[in-house]
């Protein structure tokens, strides 16, 4: 099992880098971006990350990298073998695409309703841009810091969300959400009738109290560990947009944040030192999902 | 049981009105704050709020009567009964004390620090800011927004917290804080001992899962609709600051937001109407604790 999906790892990579290369990037850049889609990691060997190459195909192309990077890899295995069923009928891989299809939607018409991007540009910038900040992969086309209120505010939620579990992404991950949307929909179902049996679901079947309890420890102190991290980022001369999406991109390993320092067209060069070894805490909190560090600050954890 | 807490409702409102007014107030604006600050309501009869009056004495007393307003009601049945214990042992009341002390005496020690406030108006200032977000109840002595960074931040996450349940204050309230850290403590050490078998505790009592199952959809539902709130509000051109602390005051029921705008020395005027529709709804949903606006939406509530 760990093989093939090692196996497919490398496989999807390599396709990944002959289109790219095909698509008219170098070779090494088009190996080098191969490896950070899908990883969804987002370094790229320039400073103008993708938007450097001005290649709509280019663009395209990684746009389906980090959607398949998105995607739960055991799936893969299945698809190789020509099984597509368990890929398309997953419900987690339905609320992604979901998710990218809303959320991409109405950032492209935002951004050609109110920017005045024509319609090829604000669907190519919206798309990437979106599902590179929604995947948390960090790449970069446009300053989407500028593009206004909404979209702004919106990649900041989506900061949160990643992609699904078993894929290379970070965040809350859907999984996740779609438990705490099935617990919370079981709840308004109690209230309604208070004398049912309401069972939370997942792809169809009876979410057991030990998941949902993990789902909502993990979604506290996601949360927590937010808050704390933005008043830490504050404290240290931050300001509020800088500290909250400093903060949100940390936690959930995306890249840029928003605002003019560390926004799309920024960096963290100039944060003070303490701010990077808080972000620099916030990354590891959010790469190895909370409790795997919290738990060396039990002291149980030392004493057994 | 009805009946003994309202009169405790009167009773403390008459006693905080006759602080007031003997601290100096006239007689109809000590009536009038004592009304809004038992309920931890906020509203001021002056348009500078308690900062108007210039009066140390009587921002004591209010900063008393919100912490008041804030403890569960049904205790205070059994303190005029001479019977103090339950209200000293609950863990819930505890918990709330332990937040206002942390947070005034941080803000408390960064405006005397880092702002120059002497220290006599720090604590003062301080206490009566931090309380006053922290409640819920609105009122405000300073413009806290201009604090600097921690503050505001801290200020921020503080409007989600509110009292302890069965007070008169809105937001997540501390109960549910504890459910969710009792939560996720025993996640925590069940990672550590997979084989031990851990049940959260409230007040000492084991939580039932349903009570868990509640906190946790409540718990979900509360950020989902801060951030959509939030979106909305950046949608109708409110800037960052002015859109997530809108939303989060709205919710919350605080009153002031942060930023220029909607700040202590702001108001909500200037804004779209379309913007306050919409915090007139985030104020509903959070007042009315989320399910029972979010059922009106459930075709099953109108077709039963």
């Amino acid at each position: 099992m760990a093989g093939g999906i090692f196996a497919i790892y490398l496989l999807l990579t390599g396709i990944c880098a002959l289109a790219l290369w095909m698509a008219g990037m170098p070779g090494f850049d088009a190996v080098a971006h191969a490896m950070t889609t899908i990883a969804t990691g987002g370094y790229s060997t320039k400073d103008g990350s993708i938007g450097h190459f001005l290649n709509p195909t280019v663009e395209w192309i990684i746009v389906v990298g980090m959607i398949v990077g998105s995607l739960p890899f055991v799936y893969y295995l299945r698809v190789v073998r020509g099984d597509l069923r368990p890929i398309l009928r997953d419900s987690q891989v339905r609320w992604f695409l979901m998710v990218v299809l809303l959320s991409v939607a109405s950032v492209t018409s935002w951004i050609w309703l109110k920017q005045d991007f024509d319609p090829e540009s604000a669907i190519r910038l919206g798309a990437f841009n979106v599902i590179s900040v929604l995947t948390g992969t960090g790449y970069a086309t446009s300053n989407f810091a500028v593009w206004g209120g909404f979209p702004v505010m919106l990649m900041l939620c989506l900061m949160f969300v990643g992609g699904c579990a078993g894929s290379t992404t970070c965040g809350i991950k859907i999984f996740r959400f779609q438990v705490l949307y099935a617990t919370a929909k079981a709840q308004l179902q109690r209230l309604l009738l208070p004398h049912g049996v309401f069972m939370p679901h997942f792809n169809k079947a009876p979410i057991p109290d030990s998941v949902s309890d993990a789902v909502m420890g993990f979604f506290f102190l996601y949360i927590i560990c937010f808050g704390a991290l933005s008043a830490g980022l504050a404290a240290l001369g931050l300001d509020f947009t800088t500290a909250i999406s400093g903060a949100a991109t940390a936690i959930s390993n995306v890249g840029p944040g928003l605002g003019e320092i560390i926004g799309p067209n920024g960096n963290f060069k100039s944060l003070p030192e303490a701010a990077k070894w808080l972000l620099s805490a916030g990354m590891l909190l959010g790469r190895l999902e909370l409790f795997t560090v919290l738990i060396l600050f039990s002291p149980a954890f030392w004493t057994r």
